[in-house]
């Protein structure tokens, strides 16, 4: 864990505002697998996934192994992840080389839930384990939902 | 709070199974602000949300305004919200007259991490409300997070 802490970043960049956080959350999530990848640090991730990019893999856990039934069906998974590294207090935010932005006006890690949400190509499925091409997150990230991508809006099918 | 417990459906339907979930999060969100719709119950909402649906307000908490600075300049914007009013154990759900199905190939409100991901047309914004098209959750529904909208994977930009 002390690992983990010692790799968020805590200076901040010009024109950047942090806010003091809630006391305490609001709601609790569960980690439910792990997200193989090639990029062992948030510096070697791409900037953004590609469905040319490598194959990586989603390792659900054993308690949730069940609720994939039938989800090879569907080629493109929109997958939910929990960035873990990241900082959540800032407002504003000023990107590498950019200017200074609020942070709802970007896709930065850095938000008050770090939550991300990328669309995958579903290529295989064996056991509880996903081979995806898309993502774009470090090796050993946490995993919170798998859905089928609907190209608009939402749906509750 | 009790009043929205007793509205979370416990009866299992044919052919659903529940877990024991985990004793406790591995991590914990924010509510940031609340989404206002005109459906006041999960009966009401329509199934699916629509770009020609009624205007919804998201209300950004007063923390957290700052940080939509720059969002108007997005036409298409994701919104991740929290459907409090789900149950979480289910691996295998039977929707209303459909076959059973594992909850990831679903979209269905019932899952580990109630995490609902929109996409929404922004219509307006002013101060710490915004005023969008394409939602179908009900009114009172916590907000998570508010992203810039991209067609497909995901990106840091």
């Amino acid at each position: 864990m002390s690992e983990r802490l010692s790799e968020i970043e805590t200076e901040l960049r010009i024109g950047e505002v942090a806010v003091e956080l809630p006391s305490q959350a609001d709601a609790g999530v569960f980690f439910i697998g792990t997200i193989l990848t090639p990029w062992r640090t948030r510096r070697d991730c791409p900037k953004r996934g590609s469905f040319d990019g490598p194959v990586c893999s989603i390792v659900v856990d054993d308690r949730w192994q069940a609720a994939l039934t039938d989800i090879a069906a569907y080629r493109r998974i929109q997958v939910l992840y929990w960035m873990h590294r990241a900082r959540r207090d800032l407002v504003f935010q000023t990107p590498f080389g950019k200017a200074t932005t609020g942070t709802f006006a970007l896709r930065s890690p850095v938000r008050p839930n770090p939550i991300a949400s990328s669309i995958v190509e579903l290529v295989a499925v064996a056991g509880a384990t996903l081979r995806v091409r898309g993502l774009d997150c470090v090796d050993g990230t946490p995993l919170l939902d798998l859905k089928p991508d609907y190209p608009i809006a939402s749906s509750k099918d």
